[in-house]
């Protein structure tokens, strides 16, 4: 019985790998580099993309806003001329908490892909599951709020090991805190060495043209 | 096709509702009063539970502290001589990202029900799954820090209207944030109505008194 278990949860990332693939496909055809964004509820994934989708020069920008109901991320953004297309997980099982390869899927024909050059993908705020489902992105960006505490990568780590960013965020809150940033590092070095990381404050501003310059790289593959 | 898959979700529910019902029946033959305690990664659960677990009186307090990997946490409520047990999640699909009835079950062997009057389970760091899944607690707590932001309630509506109590949590942050505590409760209110609420900073201690005495009332059913 737990053999006949394990084969079934193999076979469902198997498919979940393949049309990842035929995501990446799609993308391809397209010239898109895609961006899958991920957090904990409330590390302010959607204030940094507020902030930086605002100044990408010449880049054509788009957003697929994953949420378990409700559209109040997709309303915030829609005041900045973007495209975004909003996809909501709640006709699985109470509410599917991460996207995975065949749910991005089923949104891209609601996506203007002829009109993009970069589409970030608004992962469902988890740091469990979403980090399991590639749904065909290019790179991963986590998102970790200085208020949730230095232990964060010692207690989430597939989702830290599996990122190619960490955008440190809220640093303006750091004078209030007792958060010791040498041990978010050093938890975060033991889980992904090295892995590249960005001091950021989405709602001063701070760090975000760093982000915004990470991010037009990504467009551009070397 | 879409039909059996509706069904067998349905069927795993049962199985969760019949071992929680299990599980509640062992609660009660020992008399313990059990709470589920559940919020978003970082919200402040271990923090809360430092302060209460010190100040209970001649109440006996245990907690089953769940986590994808690592006793972080549990190491944190060691020092407070209270049973501690780990129960951690990553035998399953790349770690569960909840705890379930049969979760809590497998681990009943290894705490001390005997010694006990009140059990404190705290969930894995989540807003989605932990509110599905009924463990056979008598009362579910969510802690919500107010660095999250006023909308969660909206975006994550079965978690804030399964629960008996709200702790607003790291209110002595206030003062630095743009968060307008009018808003959140209105969003509160509009998913759950009237749900009992507190203002909490687990930091500073302001407001756990009354966390305390709320707990202690679980105990002793009216």
């Amino acid at each position: 019985m737990h053999r006949v278990k394990v084969r079934v949860v193999e076979d469902a990332l198997d498919a979940n790998n393949t049309i990842a693939r035929a995501n990446r496909d799609d993308f391809d055809r397209h010239d898109i580099r895609v961006v899958n964004l991920m957090s904990a509820p409330g590390a302010g994934k959607t204030t940094l993309l507020e902030r930086v989708l605002r100044d990408l020069g010449d880049v054509r920008a788009g957003v697929l806003e994953g949420d378990v109901q409700g559209s109040y991320d997709a309303d915030r953004l829609a005041s900045l001329h973007v495209p975004v297309t909003q996809l909501n997980t709640d006709p699985g099982f109470g509410g599917e908490c991460h996207l995975d390869a065949n749910m991005v899927r089923s949104a891209l024909p609601e996506i203007p892909l002829h009109d993009l050059d970069l589409l970030v993908i608004e992962n469902v705020g988890n740091l469990v599951c979403p980090a399991e489902f590639r749904v065909g992105e290019d790179a991963r960006v986590m998102v970790s709020s200085v208020t949730e505490g230095e232990d964060k990568p010692l207690k989430y780590p597939l989702m830290f090991r599996t990122c190619e960013l960490v955008v440190i965020n809220k640093i303006d809150l750091l004078p209030h805190l007792d958060f010791d940033m040498e041990r978010f590092l050093h938890a975060l070095d033991a889980v992904h060495p090295g892995v590249a990381r960005m001091h950021v404050s989405a709602r001063t501003g701070e760090g975000v043209e760093a982000f915004r310059d990470w991010l037009l790289q990504v467009r551009v593959p070397a």
